[in-house]
């Protein structure tokens, strides 16, 4: 029986080469009612507009000086239209439109312009049934990174990552190895059932997260700041707005990649994280951190219970002809089914009995 | 029929002056296993031993030149054997003892070192059923403020308040109104029944909160830090050392007195609140605010539910023979059952209908 | 020989009771361009406009709900009108009014509305000449302590004191003894002569500073932010903003006081401090810190010098007539003389030679 | 006339391919005192020990997972023995030694081991007149992320970058365009003549810093944290040890790489940096910034002066045979005479005229 990476060697053995993919670099997110999210994204986040049409926001955070990293654009099915990576240089897009032809996926090739302040997109559904879009060229803006006048005390400085839902762990790992992506840590059980993975391009902890789940689905997409003060402020501010309830988790520090993180609810329900403070990982020998399943501090370092909303909601994704995406069952074990709740079971100390070390005032 | 303040008010007609506390000054908790407290209160809080017996350990934050603000005593029964309030003066004990005679509750004095480092002691059962303790003599020790050689990441700088479950907070609050404390906030409902109040002699938001239920028992005693990072580092460290069980509720916002919390739970089950940046409340007008019970962000501003057992569960307190003391039932309706699970009801915006505003998410 | 605190007793021993002061309040201001003022304490301090008029800007920090806590006004003369103490009560405006006419010194009293926001007031010229009011009522406003949707990153939470400079700091010092002042920190040197001196009533090292120098001039006010971040942000802002030339001194850590702060200069030249975590003085054997005038960590903990400009100038002050106090001159030896420059001594390690230990790059 | 670019393109043409630097990885420093060095890396730094003997300490922080980043060796003159880059993968050794030869510099090739920790090295005297090793294989120890039991109040995070003294900055930014650095950010003139520039490999600000000045010489090594308040730690802790004179400059902000900082100098004057959030750079259109060399807020983004030692003192470096590599002058201008001092001329805003805008306070 062949394992995914034999079953990734394989494959690319008859493969093109891979675009060479330099990260995760924007977003499109459709919405229902832009005013709404523009009240969450501009006047609580305080990402910076770089351009607004009638139906779409074009949005950055302060160290970006690419035309946009998120456009929130007014559609009938709150969903995730595109996520891009920007590749090393224009020639790449050659490269991808081959290679994804190769892989048997949906390819359309998007003149400049076609999105606004980006250059040529090579557009695919990839094999995980992703809408994702490739790019080199796009407009330079201002880049904030000093403009501390205009910073707020919960200032986002870049896009970190994608985290997308698919039910088949190694399938999507493979796939990106196929892409030169690289494993930073997984959650996997004492049987190998692997539930979920993240990996990078750029030296950090990943570009993209794999969840195990019944997809193709965004879980969410993530910004950084430079400090935990400011992923905090976040939370006072949305208090002070009487929007508390758009907080879903957090904050908290992660057990996997370290980071401290937030996650919010957007009006649409698309869940982005606030992240800060993971490691770098750009060294060709960086260790790979597997955690058990079991693990109580795997999720939230300090042992917090994940919300059941975190595992089991997530965004549509759309096609490349902008329809729903259909969603494929997740076969393998559930990690919320086997973590939280009456038949869960997890650990604190890992020489513990089972049942041990969960944490004082769990609630289901 | 009369008011509680009015009740207040015609007792404290007929009474000798009430002694002059300047703020909360010590608790004594008995513990277990001294090694086990150790481990908690010395090598993950960091405070600092003064001095150390067979049978009790003298520990003090790093802003305090006091003998101890915390002393841990091996017994057989965890609890709350006294919480210490000093006074503005050696001659305000006596203050104290013609005070709580005059109020008919058992009082006795100490002889200066009967607790190492203090002087004499008025120790009482106060009308709630707690182990006070009034002292204004102790030994001065090194202010460690200026020693960052010996400060951890997680900081500890003052003892700041207790915090008590007694079932009827109408009169408690009349109690300690008698002693000249304020109220800075309060919990109530539609109804005026009053589920927890704040009150300060120090100008911050409380040297005693009042939490309804059964009671005499001890909630917790809170410590502060200087900033929030320090919070954050404790539960950093629990997870390092596989405690993060020992982390019961937050760290979050509280609606309540503002400031930013953490509450742990020592070796035993006591309570530990590690809590900064609430605001001052020294001049006479200070405005009281008072929240509604069913304001999804009075306990939580970032609305995270409370933890059922953080409503249940506190420490028994001894009475002045070292027995523990009887539990009275609260009669009033509970904060708890009003709120979180099935029956409970809370909103986060005041316009909202029944159950809207819930966090997502939630558990129960 | 009397000492300075034998004089105050005697002195007191003769006069009729002092007000009783509860904390430092608010400071009036004249500046020769609002806008410009403006400019500087809105949009970059973003202290929050109370009211504002032709002539003049009433502002507030976050956690304050009195009206104002500083006072803009126009004029012709850049210059300190007022320092305003709160008492404790309405009636102890009367006890301010005998006490200083007992002492001496010009007194007004101006009804109710005279300084908008504010009750009656009794106005003095001190004896060491600034001009002094004392009030109790005032408007309340709102308080925006969790008014987090409009703190900005450099949130500015409450007036915390002033810093006076006067010839003569055992005079001064005698003079706040008698308004029952208390000194948690001064600078001498072997000969007891006093350099400066940090006198408080609310529970932190000051209300007031005293420093030695030719007087009466106001050497600045001082306001507090929760966090060192928040006080990083403004100077971080004003980099932004190409005003870099208005951080005098700083950031840095007091050795006295133990607060980290920032010195500013606005507009005109008054001098804005910065200023966060100090320590509790609240009991009344808080213990007084004296730091040798020639201990190079007394000023800034970490050994930075402080610029000539911080020791040599202030801003004047009007008496109650509105024009410009005369200035009379520090007769004993200067701290700036003896601590920097060519022929000033100063240590890091107390047991270290002369001129040892100076700062590395020292530049005088 | 050929430009240095241009230069750097004739000379690469007929060079074989340079080897492949992944990032600044390690230094080795001479000290005079190895008990006084561990003090300051150890007891303040607080780095992790990784190995000691009687002549080399071996330290790493605590994100780091190979052996060292830096190394402490006992000899008779503090100087710098080694720059350390790691190279993508063992191979590249061998491109190394023959690009090297190429170059017509002195080179080494030192078996596994020969540096503890390390595998074998490619040893070089770089065309600058630096001692530089090129390196893969290493070994892994426990990479102390998650270790917060043993993080200080300080903690350091990785190593981040070299800053050297080189006097011709167009002929080493050549050089190391060579090795395929790019360039950041620099500092000019009006007329083009460059003062400093940084150039980096991994996606940061820089992997080296070259400082127009005699040389060649190491002006520092720099740390990084991972957030500021650790820096502003470890000054506190300087003060409470009576080191404060340890500290040479700062803490402050950075104009060229927004980074936050502190320099400080070890016990043999050897300068460290203390460094954090500078910003990503790792897209290929990074832009490029350039700061005029009259710019205040270039070097400190507060305005702050730089003290004069921080640009006349370095550490000599060792040649391949350890020995005091020979000193060349610097013939372009002066950046420190330039701009600080009688005769230099800086604004803060870049329409003043001469000498506006300089900052309050200026003490030379």
């Amino acid at each position: 029986m062949s394992t995914p990476s034999q079953n990734s060697q394989d494959r690319s053995a008859n493969l093109p080469p891979a675009p060479d993919v330099i990260r995760a670099a924007s977003a499109e997110l459709i919405v229902s009612d832009l005013a709404a999210s523009r009240a969450f994204y501009v006047d609580v986040l305080r990402l910076v507009v770089t351009e607004e049409t009638d139906d779409a926001i074009y949005l950055r955070s302060f160290e970006e000086y690419l035309h946009h990293s998120l456009v929130l654009r007014k559609g009938p099915v709150p969903a995730c239209a595109a996520l891009s990576y920007r590749v090393r240089s224009a020639a790449e897009l050659d490269v991808a439109q081959t290679y994804y032809q190769a892989l048997g996926v949906p390819v359309r090739r998007l003149s400049a312009g076609t999105k606004r302040g980006i250059g040529e997109i090579v557009a695919i559904e990839d094999p995980l049934g992703f809408p994702v879009e490739f790019f080199y060229d796009a407009e330079h803006v201002e880049r904030f990174t000093q403009r501390y006048d205009v910073h707020g005390a919960g200032a986002i400085a870049r896009l970190d990552h994608f985290n997308v839902v698919t039910p088949d762990i190694a399938a999507a790992r493979s796939y990106y190895e196929g892409l030169d992506f690289k494993v930073s840590e997984d959650i996997q059980d004492s049987d190998h059932t692997v539930y979920a993975a993240w990996m990078y391009r750029k030296a950090t902890v990943h570009d993209v997260a794999l969840t195990g789940g019944d997809g193709p689905r965004l879980h969410h997409i993530a910004f950084s700041t430079n400090e935990r003060h400011q992923i905090l402020h976040i939370c006072d501010q949305l208090g002070a707005l009487r929007q508390s309830d758009k907080i879903e988790r957090g904050p908290g520090r992660h057990g996997v990649s370290n980071a401290f993180y937030l996650y919010l609810r957007d009006p649409d329900g698309h869940r982005i994280e606030i992240y800060t403070q993971d490691y770098y990982t750009g060294d060709p020998d960086n260790p790979v951190i597997t955690w058990d399943v079991h693990d109580n501090q795997r999720r939230d370092w300090w042992g917090t219970p994940v919300v059941p909303s975190w595992y089991a909601e997530a965004s549509p994704v759309l096609n490349l002809d902008g329809e729903v995406a259909d969603i494929v069952e997740r076969v393998e074990s559930s990690e919320a089914a086997l973590t939280i709740g009456a038949d869960g079971f997890s650990y604190t100390r890992r020489d513990d009995g089972s049942k041990e070390g969960v944490k004082l005032g769990e609630q289901v």
